[in-house]
């Protein structure tokens, strides 16, 4: 599948790896390719299968479009991919809305009410938004086989072909527990858990965690 | 152990079975001990362990006290109960700030930047407050064993020593991983993942599971 991963922190890369050893083609989207080539010029070497354009550009190409950016900088970003390269879109959400201005732990900026998923949404009502992967590290996001036992994500969206897209796409990452928790207001519970993982962050020692949810 | 526990609903009925089970002396608190008896006949009937009193003869009794009252209600529970019933005990928090004002699901009406844990904990200095078992439904909070594996539960706090003892009464009900968040602010995380647990209960259609931190 043609994959845009819009970000290049260390999400954006996780994401862009594992996408293109499972054979996607991956176009990393950032505001301007040559500074990100020239500053990550490691990582680009490293990783030839992934190419590198302009959000909108990178969007433009893709079948389905990752939000890999942080939650503060996500609308900015998407307004620079622009919404005629998201219309009719796959656009998977998994940033957090977190708000560092009062310190740490961070705060979020969206939250009970709406979630940061329902913004985007809402601001590309063409997209079919899909919220998933926020509520672990970036390693397990993409192999959670490191941890010692199957744990559980989730996906919320209004659009259930796009929800099943992306589910087959976990359970290529190995996700083995994908639960369907409804349309994409039900993106408020797991952008919520994130003042939880940050307490068990602290408490682990340990980012290399993440919850299952046991019947 | 002479334990109160303030609340006579679902949650404050399955903790006093439970610790009566367990062979403490138990105490149930309610508003107007009348009332109560002549409401909940049938349940006293069958639990002749557990004894009725006023919410402040209840916890003026006890060593330990539980909070089993919901959110909107605990501040003005506790009130009644007297600032002198409590100095010096454990009181375990185990409520949620739920608000059902704007309807289901509900939104909490503290988070993020404060808890009801806090606001407990600042309204009686002199009580040495333990967050626990918000996370879970009452069948799970006092059996555990009911679900498929181990499971997980949080202790936050300031006072080592009363973590340390709710952590074994914890362990009585069978929890066999209770993971101490910190102080009594890391509350707000365990108080803020029931916007999740609102929407798995809503996607499994069942209230009987629990999170797992796997490592």
């Amino acid at each position: 599948m043609k994959i845009a991963v819009l970000g290049t922190g260390m999400v954006g890369r996780a994401i862009a790896t594992r996408l293109a050893e499972l054979a996607h083609d991956v176009t990393v989207g950032t505001r301007d390719p040559e500074v990100t080539r020239e500053r990550d010029a490691e990582w680009f070497d490293a990783n030839t299968a992934v190419s590198l354009a302009t959000f909108a550009d990178a969007a433009t190409g893709a079948e389905l479009v990752v939000n890999a950016t942080n939650g503060g900088a996500t609308l900015e970003v998407l307004e620079a991919a622009g919404s005629d390269a998201l219309a009719g879109k796959v656009l998977v959400d998994i940033s957090n809305p977190l708000d560092f201005s009062a310190g740490m732990p961070p705060t979020l900026f969206v939250k009970d009410s709406d979630s940061l998923a329902e913004q985007i949404q809402r601001a590309y009502p063409d997209a079919r938004v899909v919220k998933t992967l926020n509520t672990l590290t970036a390693d397990l996001m993409v192999d959670p086989d490191r941890l010692s036992e199957d744990s559980s994500v989730f996906v919320s969206g209004n659009d259930a072909e796009a929800k099943s897209l992306v589910t087959d796409l976990l359970r290529s990452f190995g996700h083995a527990d994908v639960i369907d928790l409804g349309d994409i207001a039900t993106a408020r519970g797991p952008e919520m858990w994130l003042p939880l993982w940050l307490r068990l962050w602290g408490a682990l020692g340990s980012a290399e965690f993440n919850l299952k949810v046991v019947r």
